[in-house]
């Protein structure tokens, strides 16, 4: 946006009941770099139907879908994309001359960085959480080939229906046990919550653990995080999800690939 | 926009059938030339009810509305500016906190003009054309005191109806008259249009005028303002009223009221 926009401009847009800024951030960074006349903006709603109908109306090429919407939003679109069928939870919409097609790039994400990080699928692993982004993450780990795993959740319901649909075990405590790989998909960690202090998982699991995986993307240092890295554990951030998933959503919106490069470039600048 | 937008950025649009660069050149040069977090898109829509609902449930601050949503979209705001309702047209709608306000600021911007360029409410005049923008300048003319009118409009219908409800005289020709002030609603002389190269009013008209009034403001040069200013006659153009009708909509937007030199330069600007 150097120069004034002119009527051409694409814009792409994200929902979210607290817009947050490293999308508006990362996007905005790399259409600049990349010369490509799009236009992110960050929004919120309180009438879901009516938004996701005046993306249509409106022509706006791209949406980000966050909570509390990406549940809702499966019965406003035209069609699903396998990323997200099987989840139930979709976290992007691209709109292709009125037809809207959702996609799931956080599971996108997750696949890549299971496979980029070389992680054996015969590694037993306890997964906290039990929402929408715990479902992208354990279904991306059931489709990799993970085969034991351990849904750890306080909400019996939710944990049961998780651990089920993908075929692993649900337990309300992780208790003694030590498995070598620990994912948490709560907000244990994040900034500016109640737990933004403790560690996802005890101390002894963590220096058990062979590697450690943190959704939690602000910060990326989240106490977890810390620990596994002070101990010398791989760790997967959750930084390392939101840029592969906004990459994801970029190529999806603009059809263009950015270089590594580019992207490792965009995402210091959307931290910024 | 000089940097890259964050998430509070201020979302502006505007809605017509063809959308033009005027507005989206004027609003977003202003923007950054007073530093206002604001951006403005020109879109447009096959679904005008989604559309303007998507403005309220988005969280859309303003909409300039062009031809064919004028009369339409009357029906799907909660308020009518008075600059509006006796015109039964809008061409703005300003959104607050999900409230829709509805306001014609080309009205606004031709009685400012009438009053600016001094002219005298008994003048009698002569107005082509019987669509919303002629509902727009008619209704001026009157509110400004005009008393002396005749509308000229090939269709009877739509002419007696803008005629009767502003207490002028309808006519399908202007014949022979020769009134002291011409006014013209139509798109002749417009660029683009079958009637590019014509002549709003006969040459005879013209040369007998006080006065010349063209809403046309693309060109503003057009061959009724051209032949006007030949013959030395003091004349009021489309570029006026577009640039006029653009800075209430800033001002509605935005709640600023830039310099008449920085208005300039906007204007300036958007025409290059």
């Amino acid at each position: 946006m150097a120069t004034v926009p002119g009527k051409d401009t694409v814009l792409c847009i994200s929902l979210a009941g607290r817009p947050g800024t490293f999308g508006v951030r990362f996007h905005n960074h790399l259409y600049q770099q990349l010369g490509l006349d799009y236009y992110y903006k960050a929004m919120t709603t309180q009438d879901l139907p009516a938004a996701v109908a005046g993306i249509r109306a409106l022509g706006i090429r791209g949406c980000g879908v966050s909570m509390p919407y990406k549940e809702a939003c499966m019965a406003l679109v035209d069609e699903i994309d396998p990323s997200a069928a099987a989840i139930e939870s979709i976290n992007t919409i691209v709109n292709t001359d009125g037809h809207l097609k959702a996609y799931n790039t956080d599971y996108l994400a997750v696949r890549q960085l299971l496979a980029q990080h070389r992680i054996d699928p015969s590694t037993a692993f306890a997964l906290r959480g039990s929402g929408g982004m715990a479902k992208a993450v354990a279904s991306a780990l059931r489709e990799a080939g993970f085969t034991q795993g351990i849904i750890v959740a306080r909400n019996e319901q939710a944990g049961r229906q998780l651990a089920d649909s993908c075929g692993y075990r649900w337990q309300a405590q992780l208790g003694d046990l030590c498995p070598p790989m620990l994912v948490n998909v709560t907000p244990i960690g994040m900034a500016g919550g109640v737990e933004a202090e403790q560690l996802a998982f005890a101390p002894e699991a963590i220096a058990a653990a062979q590697q450690v995986f943190d959704v939690v993307a602000m910060p990326a240092q989240t106490p977890l995080i810390v620990e596994a890295q002070r101990l010398g554990k791989p760790v997967i951030t959750g930084l390392e999800v939101i840029a592969l998933q906004a990459l994801e959503q970029f190529v999806l919106y603009t059809g263009v690939r950015p270089t590594a490069e580019q992207v490792a470039r965009a995402v210091a600048f959307a931290r910024g």
